[in-house]
């Protein structure tokens, strides 16, 4: 099928999955977990023809063995990937909660009310993961979906998607064409010029291909390239929590968005060699003059510098940073305000590692994905992200000319939720 | 100035501002509102230029006359304008506000709260008034601005940027280069560039602009296109208020982007055709075949068709619509709520003109614009809309690692905001 029609009916899909009950999508969403389960062998298999084919790849360094370890599915992914689909069927239901109900006049009255985005366009890399957990999360939010997974887990992404849209086609009442996949190259490109039909650009990867995406569509993209984050060293900082936090921040994953790049030390801080030669211990590789501090290590490697107070901290950081995720390491509730009013960041931390940044531990219960946007969504994404809402006006004949001519006017009483 | 250099300043401006008072807001507010009040003269005196230009280009056809006509700032304009910043000092602060607070283990608080989006880039046609309202609603919602108006208001604009700056420098602790104006063509293709300064664009003007802004950035743009608004008058509808509700949404103001464009009647109707004959009546031009159902005819010309049912409406509009807002006439309760639920737009009435589609009729108090977007922010945008959150966490040296060690684990209790 061509993409332009696989756009058409994701589309016709996403208005009809829009007026499902809860329990429709939970039983389609109960019914997916059952068919992973019952079909894991069948994936299993798939995955190992696409890990040969890696193998060789790897051997031949096209192919770095960090993607080949996403690439790979065993019984533990398996496992977490069921549970993850599990797990979304207890969250609440995000869609038609009333935001708002106002009486604009006795005979007038408005709803504000969530309601799906529409059609999501997903392109993710290697881990073929990806595929069950965005498929329950805009299942759930009621939203169609079209995926588009890299190449080396075609044989696997295939074999789920199948497994997939067997159980939604026997879920009763459940829409067809809610869920969709696209295998080439060219289809990234037609997806990222199909505005008529998708909403929302959601990439799950590394830098390269978010930046690709955002400068390469029109369409609104929810995630985040870069993931610079600072921690400030402030003058009343406790030298022990500093050491920890830095070294949590740095080292509990290196690669990791939400992991710490930068370290500002005030210039008056007193156990400033002794918080360095804490950080060498731990396996940290400092560094004092970065070719640049718009730089994303994603290994035990920390560049630093002595400023002279938080003002020079926030500058800094707005300047350089990625807007992801900074924390002031500090005694003094003023400096840690003004730290936290004046850093223009999705997360801005007191005495915490930067780690903290996700949606899991956040509460959301699932993660779409974290979003440095300044518009929709911003921080860890969780299911409401994938909502918007729509006005409902409930009237008898009222006509506009009436309040115009001062025949009736509004009185705007808001009502209990 | 250059236009890079007026957007880091707008930039920097952006974060002094964000932590200014709700009081210190509204005292700048009032500063501008006494300084329009008391340099009218010099206002009235510059728009009279730009009429004396502006009528030229009338008499020799290069510029419309209602174009002319929003040009033209008189006595009750200049009241409108300043009530208009009175009203905003009225209106809520919708920064800091908390939007979640939530324990993710006893010594580890989240808060979710509301911040402004930082530099907005507004772009609009002929109307000066704008200036003082976007920038009044900057103001209150703590965001910089820059402005970039018609050329044709140029002596007007930059009048009132003037008394506005002036008023503004004086205004207590109120920080410099949070409204900005441009004036050159070059500007706006420098401003649809200028993704490192300005988070969103708001182009306030006819189909044409906003169209060309929307293709040519990759900044967020807040605002709709076209409005071409349905109405759909199912079988048990009550001709009298089909009638009046479709003569009120075509007729009280044709040019407004919330008047109707497209009639659709179940076949069913019995009173199609003395429908049709009260339209007519009311001076309404119907057009049963028109050469294309997405038209926005701003004027009283009604293209209007017969469908089989609520079904068959709901798709037309879909897929011809432009997501704005429809209204379903009927007295069937069922077919109101499939109509209010399916259809996917910014407003989804029942018995109700388009016409209401308005911040100020919702109840908003101030208007942004209408938004026919998917993400951010949709339908009528008040103040709100120019807000988004960061998400602020407060602990004592938390580590990630010992969340994931077990040691400690996470209890996510949300307190009461």
């Amino acid at each position: 099928m061509d993409f332009l029609t696989i756009a058409e009916n994701a589309k016709k899909a996403s208005v009809e999955i829009s007026g499902l009950s809860t329990e429709l999508k939970n039983n389609a969403l109960q019914k997916v977990a059952e068919a992973l389960e019952a079909n894991k062998d069948k994936i299993f298999e798939a995955n190992k023809e696409d890990l040969e084919q890696a193998k060789k790849l790897v051997e031949s360094g096209e192919l770095t063995q960090s993607v080949f370890n996403r690439l790979k599915l065993d019984e533990n992914k398996m496992r977490d990937m069921i549970q993850g689909v599990k797990d979304i069927i207890k969250l609440d239901d995000p869609v038609n909660k009333y935001l708002l109900k106002r009486e604009l006049d006795s005979d007038l009255k408005l709803y504000k009310v969530s309601c799906p985005i529409g059609v999501l366009g997903i392109i993710f890399e290697a881990r073929p993961d990806v595929i069950t957990q965005i498929s329950a999360l805009a299942i759930k939010s009621a939203n169609a979906v079209i995926l588009k997974g890299g190449k080396e887990a075609s044989n696997t992404n295939r074999q789920i998607f199948e497994v997939l849209t067997e159980a939604l086609n026997n879920a009763k009442g459940f829409p067809k064409n809610v869920i969709n996949q696209v295998y080439s190259r060219d289809d990234v490109a037609k997806m990222l010029e199909a505005g008529e039909y998708i909403d929302l650009i959601i990439p799950r990867g590394g830098n390269n291909l978010v930046k690709y995406i955002k400068s390469n569509t029109k369409i609104a993209v929810l995630g985040h390239a870069d993931g610079i984050c600072h921690i400030f060293t402030d003058e009343s900082a406790d030298l022990n929590m500093a050491s920890k936090v830095i070294i949590d921040a740095k080292t509990q994953y290196p690669s990791a968005c939400n992991s710490v790049e930068t370290l500002l030390i005030h210039k008056n801080f007193k156990h400033a060699n002794e918080l360095l030669e804490n950080l060498k211990n731990a396996g940290i590789k400092l560094i004092d003059k970065p070719d640049s501090w718009h730089f994303e290590y994603s290994d035990k490697i920390l560049a630093y510098k002595f400023v002279e107070n938080v003002d020079e901290a926030i500058n800094h950081i707005n300047k350089y940073g990625s807007g992801h995720t900074e924390s002031i390491i500090t005694e003094d509730k003023a400096n840690a305000e003004k730290f936290m009013n004046l850093v223009d960041s999705a997360g801005v931390y007191h005495n915490v590692s930067t780690r903290f940044a996700d949606g899991f531990r956040y509460g959301f219960g699932a993660e779409v994905g974290i979003s440095t946007n300044k518009t929709h969504a911003r921080g860890p994404v969780g299911l409401e992200g994938l909502t918007i809402y729509k006005y409902k006006l409930v009237g008898n004949g009222n006509i506009v000319d009436d309040y115009s001519k001062g025949i009736k006017s509004f009185h705007h009483k808001d009502l209990e939720i």
